[in-house]
């Protein structure tokens, strides 16, 4: 489906031509990077599991037991203003404005082996490197760098669920890819739960990393292929010392050793290369398990050809991006289509290649018939996004409303996805937004499944009196301010949703529910205060 | 198969009928559970998952950082000489000199909630009763006892899966009954890595405990289910406060939340009780997910019956122990049968009703054909045990030296069990006595499977240089004594299972490998000094 449109702010007119355009090239990962855009300029497929793009610091987010305010310049993990590069890790978040993820941070160094990213003023102090944007390329689904301090080479490119490193080395016999299993973004002290790894042979590396965090119980698998044989490897346990110790302690663990695991955890591989020699990692994601981190990366990359996966990726955004052709100034295409790659990043698939993944439940799933997506940052993208989905990617959006329902059906708590995070809500902000994505779907057709049982899960969610003043937003027409730091614009957002609830409702002709949730959409007139024209909180009595 | 068996060293005579006896009756699981024993009382089947038992006390395997030696004392969880007991859980060792387990524990309470043990001295300063073993009753597959403080009876009993308990309460408006997922034998403060807990309905609640220690990745998942529903639930978090906090504040996870993570959780249920009320609770463990912990309940206990769990139980040991019988007084009966009893406890079935486990690989695999089994401690079990096992129970004989086999197949080192603990191999002792058990099996036509690929893994693990010394007993005929600190030890055991591959190696005709171990059986001598009569320690040179 190809869109032509017609954007008149931009002056734009219609393409008569539906014939694919190169789009890609207008695609400017970079934008967004610098400040508090929280965007990242890594490799990416549309709505892909893995987001393989560089880290420029490793910001803890306490200090002496508080928040450290700056690690919210590190959302995305990238910060434009930054010199240097700590590393390459495989998921990231766009746009959001708290953070997560960073999982499986892989960095390239020779010399002397170092396993601490060290200070971003003295690059010799660690395995982090100096870089200029100079030698950066950000492109959609393709990155590269320059890593200055060891003159090594990085490009990523990535599909869907398995991230692809190129990494051209100087000669060295102290070549090393160095795998950080600490490394994380929003990290702390507590964060990485458990880590597992297995080396199953000289190319092939295995295991999880379970996280808590923004989302509590976390387990993202990995299987990690190396184009060459590694010539030795190793752990290093940051783990603090424990009275119990077991009878691990017959091995040596530090150096070839090939079961490793603990909470604290890097890993390093060591090669010798020649001038210019190209050592290549294919890294695939699983939420369920270690065999299906492999069988994803069975299916997607076969062979070791890095331009053929990036030639894959460019295409399905040119794809994906040709959906909508515009005819304007080059730099207003650069905004157009960079936005567009931004609008087509999130929600990500949350399903391996054999269907299954891991539900709120923390219990194996398969997703029969629809490829299951997380990530829903609902209160952000309710108004804009997936209504946009519903016109320029409906097979998705229908997709997404049944991943929606199936958190429902998985929640304990019997509600609709506030903000669907792995196998986690995360909860975070308000309104129960969910609704409104349902009900645009279901009304504009592009929900195949069934409407009354969608209905009914709007219904629960709407009426969990326990949730954020629900309970008094029911009985009270609003919520008392003494009750909620947030009383007004929690009865505006459960306004709007129950309005939109009513309209599925009417839409299904379940008119006893049209009507009791049209009264509900008015309840923000109890904060309106017309002698003002604002919205005012107001006490209980 | 029932073996008629003289016992000339007992003074019995060979029964001349077959017909089952009642010798359930000569079991009394109470032997070996004073000093170091290392028994418990509780409730298992035959080769059960489940040992469902007493607790007499809750120590730390740490104080002030360093071995509490008393935590040795609890390797079974129960000790005779104690007055108190802090509750019944559901995994249990049986007469190992190390320990870990105890997952999962329960105890019954009334009156004012305690969520802590209390101490042994002030048993109402805790959730913890005296108790005495005059209303103490322990069978095979039964146990019970009064708990004196709150007034309540409890009964145990268990299927191979599935524990299942009954307490027969007093009249109470404050009854409970407690879940402490922090509690643990050989417990220390990094022991529960993580907890889940997910209450489905008012009689259903999922979830897992995921610990390190001796076994060092670990994770029971459960499901329990209560014959009445709960009025009220809560949790308590234990966790040390972390700097970062996240959304679930929106919550009162404290009361009536169902949806509970952490890593030191502890739950309670609480019930109305009239006088003499049994509730009942069906609890049953998986190495795999909390969906086969549902499955492994509903195929093995239906209803609510308890003494038709019991009858079953007993009527299972009853089958087992008249495999041999005897005739003798009342005396030897009741040691034959004990020890015939604790003989048949170890090891452990570890495949769930549909055939799946959790490998050594930390992967889900499936048994095809045979039941898998953990808990082989086999430096304790490969002289005797074993090839008893051959003789009394030459089908599970067989699906041991499978379970060994798949074990070798997920191990990452490539070697057979030294000590096989749920996903893990604990490394506690020293040979590789898997190699005898194997030889055993095979040589007396007990393993049914590849004969050769069986002497393979032998072999494999047997020349396995890095592992105990085996590098130096390969090169120089013996371990140099400044390199190992049981250098004789390893030196003996290695000959003997060495021995043991010679002979499995005859008996396929594979002569080059009989060549190879026979003459690497004979390294004893190295250690064997004529002059004393004695085995001695070797230097080096």
């Amino acid at each position: 489906m190809i869109k032509k449109i017609i954007l008149p702010c931009l002056l734009l007119s219609a393409l008569v031509t539906s014939a694919q355009q190169n789009l890609v090239q207008y695609v400017k990962p970079i934008i967004g990077t610098s400040k508090m855009g929280h965007t990242y300029p890594g490799a990416t497929v549309p709505f892909g599991s893995v987001q393989l793009s560089p880290e420029t610091d490793t910001l803890s987010y306490e200090v002496n037991g508080k928040y450290n305010g700056d690690v919210y310049k590190y959302c995305a993990g990238y910060k434009y203003e930054d010199k240097t590069i700590t590393g390459f890790s495989h998921t990231h978040f766009s746009g959001t404005g708290h953070s997560d993820l960073g999982d499986f941070l892989i960095m390239p160094t020779q010399g002397k082996l170092q396993l601490n990213p060290g200070t971003a003023s003295d690059t010799k102090s660690g395995y982090r490197s100096a870089f200029s944007h100079a030698n950066e390329v950000a492109d959609a689904g393709y990155y590269k760098v320059k890593l200055d301090d060891d003159n090594i080479t990085a490009e990523l490119t990535s599909t869907t669920r398995v991230g692809m490193h190129q990494y051209t080395f100087p000669k060295s016999d102290q070549s090393h890819i160095i795998l950080d299993l600490m490394a994380g973004i929003y990290n702390y002290e507590e964060k990485t739960v458990w880590t597992y790894v297995r080396v199953v042979n000289d190319t092939l590396v295995t295991g999880y990393r379970q996280t808590n965090g923004w989302a509590r119980t976390r387990t993202v698998y990995f299987a990690m292929s190396f184009s060459k044989a590694f010539k030795n490897y190793g752990r290093k346990s940051y783990d603090a010392k424990q009275a119990y110790r077991g009878f691990w302690g017959k091995f040596n663990q530090e150096q070839n050793f090939p079961e490793i695991a603990g909470k604290k955890l890097k890993m390093f591989f060591d090669f010798d290369t020649q001038e210019g020699e190209k050592i290549k990692i294919k890294f695939a994601l699983s939420p369920v398990s270690q065999e299906n981190a492999l069988q994803n990366m069975r299916a997607e990359i076969s062979g070791w050809d890095f331009e053929k996966v990036k030639a894959q990726a460019q295409a399905t955004w040119n794809k994906e991006l040709n959906k909508i052709q515009v005819t304007t100034s080059n730099d207003n295409k650069i905004n157009f289509y960079t936005a567009l790659y931004h609008a087509f990043i999130n929600p990500t698939t949350y399903t391996d290649i054999n269907g299954e993944y891991k539900g709120l439940d923390q219990g194996i799933h398969k997703a029969e018939g629809f490829t299951n997506y997380t990530t829903f940052s609902l209160w952000d993208t309710y108004r804009a996004l997936h209504p946009f989905f519903n016109i320029m990617q409906p097979s998705r959006s229908n997709d997404m409303v049944k991943s929606m329902l199936a958190h429902y059906d998985q929640s304990s708590l019997h509600m609709l996805p506030i903000w669907s995070h792995y196998a986690n809500d995360n909860w975070c902000m308000s309104g129960y937004h969910s609704v409104s994505v349902i009900s645009d779907a279901i009304i504009k057709g592009t929900y195949n499944g069934d409407a009354n049982k969608a209905l009914d899960a709007c219904i629960a969610t709407a009426k969990h009196r326990d949730y954020e003043g629900i309970g008094y937003y029911m009985d009270k027409g609003y919520i008392p301010a003494e009750k909620s730091g947030i009383s007004v614009s929690n009865n505006l957002e459960y306004s709007y949703d129950d309005w939109s609830i009513a309209q599925l409702a009417k839409k299904l002709n379940r008119m006893d529910v049209y009507d009791e949730f049209i009264k509900r959409s008015n309840n923000w007139k109890n904060n309106y205060d017309s002698a003002t024209g604002f919205m005012r909180p107001k006490l209980a009595d």
